[in-house]
């Protein structure tokens, strides 16, 4: 269930943005130990001139592989969203040759009333899910 | 004063966009009691390949109508969100062909202190609403 | 490290559009007292037709200079807030010309564990910020 919003810059072929979308998800579900079929993705190409990543003093270079990830999810503990910010550095490194340094990461949290997944319910109420 | 951010797939024309997001906003106006010009939308279209939606094992069958619907709102009950789920489907269906199988929700709560429609001022906090 | 998404209609300049970021960063620096390379930002340009912006009948003209800006980020006083949305509104129409019935904000809090900057690493959890 987590909503994976992918904010990349220009310039990168289809097959990219597929290994790089199938990445972030593998990441997902060995981090959160959700359900394969758990992939909620959006993917944005912006120009150059509209996104902007500095780095808070970090000393964080950043290249035009510049990643920002926008997660929406249930409660997830400081512990798992730790691990898959490590996994998901580690799998975009191997598989996407983006480094550490170009992977930024934000989350917000919200609850079971606040997912319908299709027909109109609450899945996480209804018991579903 | 619910922002909805609305993620539709590429291949609607025109008059189709203006039916869905009127279809969004009387649904929500309906669940939520909420004044008639309490109206903020934005519209997305994602390529195909950049907008994925699967079903976390629920057996839920999507086609490219598929729509992922983001809310921002101040808390609302379980019962206004499940009834919101409920009556959008039901409109999203009558109004545009839409099946409640494409149709995914996402809600994230915020304040009062959190909005500001003008003027520079916090309306929940100043009174004016 | 709020994250901001600045929503506008198309139309504006590259040159309109730097000094839009610009200047809500400037603004977003003088009211959260952040450091000065704490700078994230997206901008979207929306088709005329793809984003509405009313106002709760709260009586405020819209014209096509409207912004709709979304904050993220770790709490922040109502105080904070309240002068962010002033500060704001000053900034963009001495810097923009975009009148302060123009400029909607909505925020969306989340915590430390919530940011990771860059190296797999939360930089709120760890000590480096």
């Amino acid at each position: 269930m987590p909503l994976m919003k992918i904010h990349v810059r220009k310039g990168r072929s289809p097959e990219q943005i597929a290994t790089l979308m199938d990445s972030i998800h593998v990441a997902m579900v060995r981090s959160f130990d959700v359900p394969e079929r758990d992939r909620y993705q959006i993917l944005f190409e912006h120009e150059h001139s509209h996104f902007c990543a500095q780095d808070t003093g970090l000393s964080i270079e950043r290249t035009d592989n510049v990643l920002l990830l926008e997660v929406v999810s249930r409660p997830r503990s400081k512990e798992q969203k730790t691990a898959f910010y490590a996994n998901l550095c580690d799998d975009l490194t191997r598989n996407c040759s983006i480094a550490p340094t170009d992977v930024m990461i934000s989350f917000v949290e919200n609850t079971d009333a606040d997912w319908s997944f299709g027909h109109g319910r609450p899945q996480f109420l209804t018991g579903e899910l």
